[in-house]
């Protein structure tokens, strides 16, 4: 059978995340039900990285295989004609025999952006977490270097999670101040914002994340831009490997899944 | 009394438009519910533009009075914990004493979005208008510049509209490529976009506009990029007062009230 691979951008709000589960809308439900005309038959997406309710992605990679002699970005568009608005092929071209797009990522990378300051644009509100108290960005960069390199995020994990091993391995871990201004959409570059608020991102990538891991290293390492834990603390909190010593775990619609890497074909 | 001067932003999608009017929810009702505590009496704000249903701000000005001891930004702070969040005083000032917003208006500007390519991001979907077909930017540009200066606008203004007059003057009308790629919240500028999609921002400041006087120039000049009209086309719609020449009504979600200049107070 012919392998596809697509890279997917959606809106989670209206997602119940990436995995079908029985009565939700989850986007890869939404995804299997729009393939099933092109395939001809019910087909299986595997995904990436299993986002939950309310993560938005603007790079999910997802694998599907069926038989089709169109050529593919004839089906991209035909994809796309289908899908509902808050999700989109950006890209779908042929994958190597047997691609499998979440047992093959070697790497991927998600984003979390807080708003630090008084009032959230409106237009931004659906994607970025909102701290009003001056958060210290070079503490919390000092706590995120500390989670880089093979570490167990034990607690980091949501409780409850069975996994084989909380061992995981970052490459990078590590907060920039964003300018707004940049905005080429205007929707939350307004000259009359306060100058002083600051877009925050959060970029991590990794060799592969626990539940609710971004989120609670994001809750986690605000608190110590809020001064309630130091820099040094986010290593005791690894140490410990018990969740009940991290930060809160950070709203899901901050968070994006930003890319997935895989190893070069050669 | 005391003036006030209030900047706003607002996510126009679940808005009837600026204007109060029975039944509906509307900017103008939703921040005059949320004054009433803060002036202990009903207020009546005037805002410098009369968005349409749809229609973002992200630098709406509105003028209120009444009397209060407390400082602007006190009453600012307090105005955003009661408001919803699709609507945001982005700061708040006195105004000269009976400042009124929209009579005292000098010059307003407005920005239009196209995204112009294939697939429209999921989250920039509430904010362009999607125009598959290649759009002849240079030619829009052509048809835009012959808006600028005193005309008679009869033929950009939706019909069965009476105002006293339908001339206005145009200080520029412009296009520029805007670059994706620099969203600083990355919600549009996926890496794996295709390179060759655009995003087209119609930009226009103007002494005062008719009623739906951009999204009909965007219609029109849109055509002009199709290459459905000439950029001399612009200037025979504009000589016929006719709304029949000109193009179809631009949807109201590309639409964003950019700014709102007044005469310097001195």
């Amino acid at each position: 059978m012919r392998a596809f691979k697509l890279i997917l951008a959606y809106d989670g709000a209206n997602f119940a995340g990436w995995q079908r589960q029985p009565d939700a809308r989850t986007v890869q439900a939404v995804l299997e039900e729009a393939l099933r005309p092109l395939a001809g038959d019910t087909v299986t997406v595997s995904g990436a990285g299993r986002t939950d309710a309310g993560v938005h992605a603007a790079g999910q990679v997802a694998s599907v295989s069926f038989d089709s002699m169109r050529p593919v970005d004839e089906l991209q568009r035909a994809l796309n004609a289908t899908l509902p608005s808050d999700v989109r092929v950006l890209a779908m071209d042929d994958g190597a025999e047997g691609f499998d797009a979440r047992r093959d990522a070697r790497s991927k990378t998600y984003r979390y952006a807080v708003w630090n300051g008084h009032s959230t644009p409106p237009h931004a509100r659906r994607l970025v977490w909102h701290v009003l108290s001056r958060l210290d960005i070079d503490a919390m960069n000092e706590g995120a270097r500390r989670l880089v390199g093979s570490h167990d995020f034990a607690a980091f994990q949501s409780t409850g999670s069975s996994v084989q091993t909380t061992m995981r391995e970052l490459a990078t871990s590590s907060w920039t101040e964003v300018d707004w201004r940049a905005d080429p959409l205007g929707s939350i570059a307004s000259p009359a914002l306060a100058p002083d608020s600051r877009l925050l991102r959060y970029e991590v990538t990794g060799n592969g994340f626990l539940r609710h891991m971004v989120r609670t290293i994001v809750g986690t390492l605000v608190d110590v831009g809020r001064g309630r834990q130091s820099p040094e603390d986010v290593s005791r909190i690894l140490a410990s490997r018990d969740r009940a010593t991290a930060g809160q775990t950070a709203p899901p619609h901050g968070l994006m899944l930003w890319r997935v890497d895989y190893a070069d074909p050669d």
